[in-house]
């Protein structure tokens, strides 16, 4: 069965029992969870999240820099006013550096490729939680984040499905 | 009770029963779905989405310009296949344009944050469909984009949990 196939037909079976169709569209609780988009990863199930309550922002390691657009349009036109960052244990992002990415790429596609993908920081990191802690100090300290926000970090462990808060 | 608390409480609950710990880190469905970070949405539970076979990115509206560096991260080195955008209906991205965001910023901070903000597109749509169209022609025609790629697009709707193939 192809993707388009499974994606159909499974979405038949949940949109059969669907009934939450009259949620609001500021998020309930108020928060925003970014995390990254590894596949081992479900926001939603390991976190107790239920539908309508948060903005779940995900990107290549959770990384808070990237999301900026969306924390903005999330904090200032729908009322968000915690943040839960989230950075996994065995992340891919640990695994390469920006320089080497880019040596690949420009190796396998050429010169207008390599052009394009020298301007990208591909945002990776050495060690788990000083990554967490970076990225809640770039959220506390960046003027365009509500001063009143409250911003918590989080390791994921994908071996156990545990969750663990930072301190900072 | 606090959010922390509740995410610690309900992750117990999650990791009590959690038995995919030793799933790989590159993606066994060798898909990346792209979608809005809105907070009625849940990817994995409207698409059957099982752990461990997709990567999910979400943003404000799930616009693909803004998921570029995942993009490339999850094709380069962790060899997705097939991209799945989606949008959907009633969007907070259909409530606004940059030039609005920019000035209520601007006068609710000053001229530091104006100066930061007005830098920023935030990426606002006005027609979903035409969205979708627009992300899906954008992926097809990126030089960074690998060339074999299955690019297809979606909607999905918050009042029925239903998704919807958009032609194109």
């Amino acid at each position: 069965m192809s993707t388009p196939q499974r994606f159909v037909k499974r979405n038949e079976i949940y949109a059969a029992t669907f009934n939450k169709g009259d949620l609001a569209l500021p998020p309930s609780k108020k928060i925003i969870v970014v995390t990254c988009m590894d596949a081992r990863i479900d926001p939603a199930a390991s976190l107790g999240i239920e539908l309508g309550e948060a903005h779940i922002i995900r990107n290549a390691g959770g990384r808070v820099e990237d999301a900026l657009r969306s924390i903005i349009i999330s904090q200032r036109l729908l009322g968000t006013r915690e943040i839960a960052v989230f950075h996994h244990t065995d992340c891919g992002m640990m695994t390469f550096t920006t320089q080497e990415l880019q040596s690949k790429i420009a190796d396998e596609d050429g010169p207008e490729a390599a052009n394009l993908v020298n301007r990208i920081d591909f945002l990776e990191f050495t060690k788990l939680e000083e990554s967490v802690k970076h990225d809640v100090k770039y959220l506390q300290s960046h003027p365009l984040v509500l001063k009143d926000t409250t911003i918590i970090g989080w390791t994921y462990h994908v071996e156990s499905g545990k969750v663990t808060q930072v301190d900072h």
